[in-house]
């Protein structure tokens, strides 16, 4: 960390006095005052010269601690080199397009799978093109690792093992390539299981974070899960063998007129889906047909493995889960304040008796962090910083700048009406303002609650001819929210959004049919469900009650955290349907359920989803055909109807029919993953969600960060009109950009706090940052955070309390 | 509070010399030497005279503070009148044949369900014995109420709604059981439907706190559950009004040819079992085979209902519960400490500066408490509490009184092999001492278990003939053991009597085998169960690894405390039971399944379950038709079968075939009950289980309070020898039992601590009673701790750390 800040406060000879930016114009001035007050030293330690005005910062050092605060902000644990050339390709490699082409890659790349053999219908795309896609995808994963080398020193990329992980799926998935080229133009197959690896990609690139810490997660958790599972397979191999003791010499049959009980393996494979409950009560009925005592055998097992060890495999989970979030917490937390402290040591000048840094070199380094900012919105930030107003900030201002950067900050200009902007005398006139309180009166919004109500009703009872009428009321409603609220307040409510969307399309739909005919088809149906999606405004009048919420809250908070969730799902089921498709696709295939009539008429290829092995098979019967891996969505689907486990044992016969028993791993092995790991930890996440989101809003309905800058903004706007107190600043440094906002004056009470839809992440970030010490950087003896264990973490004294346990 | 103690230290004028219990006669001596000095208040202001010796306490204080210290032992709340009649009708009330009496009355009334119409087979009795069995359950019940009016006065016993709901219910029931009477003389029938409201007699006995107190916890989530519900209803109904529109004009079929999703209350109906899975993937195949872009319909709402709101259900009760079990607790503790208090009060005496309660007083107290325990076990608590040894403890050591008093303690001599008693010489010889040294070691662990692994593949792979070899090595382990570790060690471990058991039963089943012949039926098959269950043995391997025994202990922790759980289950059992008798007993019976080929020859009336209405139905399909509600046990089996979820809805249709569609009704209310909230509520529990469970065996793999005692036990022991400091106690205190107990000279080390198998709450309480301010009593003006409720204990600051909300 030393070895790049002792570069600070060097000599500034470098200086070009026509270099246009801003912030080297201002470096230059300072640097024609300093002369040589260069040597001060960084740790804190020595005393520098006690000079009036500050040393000037070179344009190295601006770059570098602006490069740490950008990388704080958006939370990036790179380590760069602090060399220019570094630091500019640094920059270009966190532009916003080359980023995006990165994602844009990956998607591609995941989507591949819909256009190679097996492809989904009418999207089979030659050979030769989807090559030529994924070289090209894999063009650009080689420049971006490139690129990264480039601002990195080499033993820092070197001991990243993410790099290499990449480099490798490079090269296996290029020999791949060769190999099938070669292969083919041979005629001869070649499964190519190597897409299997695709998701590292999308695992592995630094920008993808969140996803990773969701994936760490999962793998910190399977020790803790492993115990259990082995705990598990023990009692049910237990209860097998019970079973082979118990039915064995009953000589019973299932209804399908199989064996019942008699073979070790089969036992444990009932019993292990009799877990999932998914033949329940089906396996118990011939044994409870011959005798009511077995049932017990039954009770205990289903009240022992059900209800007992799937309860503690969640409680495992809970209970991992909220111990690597609390790590996930602390780690990032410390990572943020740790480049935060490098700016600072890279920024601060003394000022006897402490380190500040001044408004010029936060100013400069905004500039560059956040070039879209208006200056008057910097100056807010500021003045929230500096609450002393002495036009310096100290260390512990300085850190707080990430998170007030975080909070978003609206111009209340925006909250006034276009037409009261435009048409100010029409919009306030007496008649106008009249129309406007009734509008935003509640009982405005009750009547049409009950307008919905009303017309929910008759939609349920298929009253349409009332429909015109609602459409027009409904219109006319919109169009008068939005002459009242204007157009940024009525389009910021998500509410209000839906309004929009669902009675536009409705109109749209309802003319496009008229115009159609009464028999429009397609446009008729959309009309429909356009209708029906209105009643879903219902839910809005829940929203009114305070018990639902806290609810209301956290479905809609779940959605940022949710995200890399949902990567981790789709990275899973995309391995598995990889796999899936190698091994089953065309195996089983729908072709329609012929009734018995039909059956000498069929084809006989294409009967019993044309494989002749379904043939009287659960499978069949149940028209499960549809269920198959012939392409990556059918397989996706597939997966999807296994993790809701219902019927997943019939899924699995019917493709045990076409292949072997062999097959029950593969599905073994997804309900273990997905079910018993995933949806687990899925359930323990909102579990999470749902007690962040009630301590919240019982301790103050507010997140407590959002709070606290809202009454600092609040102590800000107070006495802010006048940004005073200039005469401390002495006259040479008011140049540019400065003055011009001092001749502005701004006035800061013109802002106000925008909502934030904060993560559980960011919420508890917050909160933790709360209850850290100010000067804690984390345990000192772990360099790389990424490395910091969640046992270190735990040695805290943990107390023992009923608040906290219970 | 003040009234009854107020009559304290009053003139022990009734005092009869030749009484012969101890603590009269010390009474009396006190009373000698005192004279008068008996105003003295009792609210601690007044300084009382202050005299060398104490006050002499009368019999009814005496009394008084025993009943309080008892009360607060096993947890009472019960508000009895202080003066001496009462108190010893209360005595008699409290006697444990009485309290067992009610148990086995409560029990015989809820069994008596078996013996009704419809019983069990075989079990039927005449109805002149059941009505005679249930008036003198009704009778006891009574009786019991009339005793308990007698200890309390009036004002209490009216004031308590237990008493009215019992009261209540007897009426009722005798009211049925004339009406029922009457009408059976005149041949008219009579749904005894008051049957259900049994159950509530189990609920409002004063005994029965833990079940009431799970039910409390119950009722209190409704609130919280309930808006969930409405929610999720109305999602489900908005789903069910989408897909009528999405679907109805496809004119799909079921692959039971029925209509698709075409009307509303069944699309309704359908959905609401997709939640719960039970009908998935079924009912999304027709759609799927007609479109795969429909199943984004179906994929979004199991997201939402199955995925999201399930888990809202879960984490909503879990909160619920963790608020109310937090509740409960302190309510425990603070009722627990009032009732010292009462006693403190009664029993202290001035000893300048402050109250205390000298030897003589505490003694009287615990022998009238704790009449099974020994001097010398009294003595060692007494050295526990009095830390300064002068025989005098103050109210902080006093109202640990009773927390001691839970703990086990065992004396060391019952860990000394019987054999080392009668034959020393013997035991302890060398060959002897090798050859115990050898069993203690821990390889003779490690082979045994590598034996138990051998026999258990064999056991696994028929191979029988080595039976007889591992029976006898088996048997020769248990001899072993016995002799180097004596009876009670050997069978204080559950482990070790598991072995017996299951040993010797083998033994005794093999040796009956062999002497019935080979085939010898029903021995043969216990033998085989016998030989299976010594593969749970397996399960002892795996304690030996750190990861699982928490899990071990969680499981083993989860006994104590789910028994009132367990409670709530039967008593919602049972209503349920008794409903779908009522509506469905005999509509539906088991007949067997005739082959296509027996159909001909089969009784018509017995075909298809008894119901020709079955013909054709899933229910009859899947051969169901043993889950009836004929007799109670079929009815639990059944209600089982539902709470397990799986094809629920086809056990439904089977009940909807042969009454009506309102007969959903019935199974939707159990499975809202049964499967949304208690299996929640269930999950919940041990989720909490596991959580207390880990944080303590993480802290000291020990709870806080047991550590603690033993702790003092030890110092207790390291200086405990003699019971010196005597000389503090005047000469004539020295009397009988006093004098008997310095002349014994107890070797206090001869105790240890037992195991003490904890519930949840237990830990719970002891570690609130750790963060609580010692003189802390709750909340003031909330006199009936019963009414103490959640909110108050709420209001308390919640500091909202990252700890406590992750």
């Amino acid at each position: 960390m030393e070895n790049h800040v002792t570069a600070m406060y060097k000599p500034t000879d470098k200086v070009k006095e026509d270099n246009p930016s801003l912030v080297t114009k201002r470096s230059v001035k300072f640097s024609k005052k300093d002369g040589d007050h260069s040597v001060i030293t960084i740790n804190g330690l020595k005393e520098p010269a006690d000079h009036p005005d500050y040393p000037a910062i070179s344009d190295l050092n601006l770059h570098i601690a602006s490069t740490y605060v950008r990388d704080a902000k958006i939370g990036h644990n790179f380590k760069f080199k602090h060399d220019e050339r570094s630091l500019r390709m640094y920059d270009i490699y966190n532009k916003w397009y080359l980023e995006y082409l990165l994602y844009f890659f990956l998607f591609v790349i995941m989507a591949l799978a819909l256009f190679e053999d097996p492809a989904v219908p009418n999207l089979a795309l030659p050979i030769w093109s989807t090559m030529i896609i994924e070289s090209t995808c894999l063009a650009y994963f080689t420049f971006r690792l490139i690129h990264s080398k480039t601002c990195m020193s080499g033993i820092f990329w070197m001991g990243d093992i993410k790099n290499w992980i990449v480099s490798g799926v490079i090269v296996i998935t290029v020999l791949d390539m060769i190999i099938y080229a070669i292969l083919l133009s041979k005629e001869k197959p070649w499964m190519r299981l190597v897409r299997v690896l695709r998701p590292l990609f999308l695992l592995n690139f630094k920008e993808t974070r969140e996803l990773r810490r969701s994936f760490r997660n999962i793998r910190r958790s399977l020790p803790g899960i492993f115990s259990v599972l082995i705990l598990l397979f023990l009692v049910i191999g237990l209860f097998a063998l019970l079973a082979r003791e118990i039915f064995e010499d009953d000589s019973l049959l299932k209804p399908d007129a199989s064996d019942y009980m008699s073979q070790y393996f089969e036992n444990f494979w009932d019993l292990y889906v009799l877990v999932t409950t998914a033949n329940s009560p089906d396996i118990m009925m011939p044994a409870y047909d011959s005798s009511p005592w077995t049932m017990l055998f039954f009770i205990i097992y289903v009240i022992l493995c059900i209800y007992i060890f799937m309860s503690i495999f969640l409680a495992v989970i809970y209970k991992d889960y909220r111990k690597h979030l609390k790590n996930e917490v602390q780690k990032s937390v410390f990572m943020k304040r740790r480049h935060l402290v490098r700016a600072w040591d890279t920024l601060k000048v003394w000022k006897n008796p402490i380190f500040v840094i001044p408004w010029q070199r936060w100013m400069a380094v905004m500039k560059q962090v956040e070039p879209s900012r208006s200056v008057a919105e910097l100056k807010l930030i500021w003045k929230v910083l500096d609450k002393d107003e002495d036009n310096n900030i100290d260390k512990r201002a300085f850190m707080k700048t990430v998170d007030i950067l975080n909070v978003t900050i609206i111009e209340k200009s925006r909250f006034v009406p276009l037409w009261e902007k435009y048409f100010p005398s029409m919009y306030n006139s007496k008649a106008s303002q009249f129309v406007i309180n009734l509008i935003k009166h509640r009982f405005f919004g009750f009547f049409f609650d009950l307008l919905i109500v009303a017309n929910a009703i008759l939609i349920g009872f298929r009253i349409e001819y009332l429909e015109w009428f609602f459409l027009t009321i409904f219109s006319v409603e919109i169009v008068l929210k939005l002459y009242a609220l204007g157009l940024y307040c009525y389009f910021t409510n998500l509410w209000n959004v839906f309004d929009f969307v669902v009675i536009v399309s409705a109109v749209i739909l309802s003319i496009a049919a008229k115009a159609a005919g009464s028999n429009g088809g397609i446009e008729r149906r959309s009309l429909d469900i356009v209708l029906v999606l209105r009643v879903l405004r219902l839910v809005r009048i829940f929203n009114n009650f305070e018990k639902f919420q806290v609810i209301m809250k956290t479905l809609v908070n779940i959605g940022p955290s949710i995200v890399p969730f949902g990567g981790v799902i789709v990275v899973i089921y995309y391995v598995y349907a990889i796999i899936g498709m190698e091994i089953f696709a065309g195996k089983i295939t729908y072709y329609g359920y012929p009734s018995e009539e039909e059956m000498a008429t069929f084809n006989k290829s294409l009967l019993f989803c044309g494989n002749p092995k379904l043939e009287g098979s659960e499978f069949y019967r149940d028209h499960y055909c549809n269920n198959n891996f012939n392409n990556i969505l059918k397989a996706f689907i597939t997966l999807f109807e296994l993790m809701i486990v219902n019927q997943w044992h019939v899924v699995t016969s019917g493709f045990v029919a076409v292949t072997s028993k062999a097959a029950r791993i593969y599905f073994l092995c997804f309900h273990i993953t997905m079910v018993i790991i995933i949806v687990n930890i899925f359930i323990a996440f909102i579990l999470e969600v749902f007690m962040v989101e009630y301590s919240l809003s019982k301790s103050s309905f507010e997140s407590e960060i959002e709070k606290k800058i809202e009454e600092l903004g609040l102590r800000a706007q107070v006495g802010s009109t006048t940004f005073t107190d200039r005469s401390s600043l002495t006259p040479n440094m008011e140049q540019e950009g400065s003055n011009e906002l001092s001749r502005e004056e701004v006035d800061l009470s013109k802002f106000q706090l925008g909502k934030s839809s904060n993560s559980v992440l960011k919420i508890l970030q917050n909160m933790f940052e709360g209850e850290l010490d100010e000067e804690d950087l984390g345990p000192a003896d772990v360099e790389d955070l990424e490395q910091l264990d969640v046992h270190q973490t735990d040695t805290s004294p943990y107390p023992l309390t009923l608040g906290n346990v219970v």
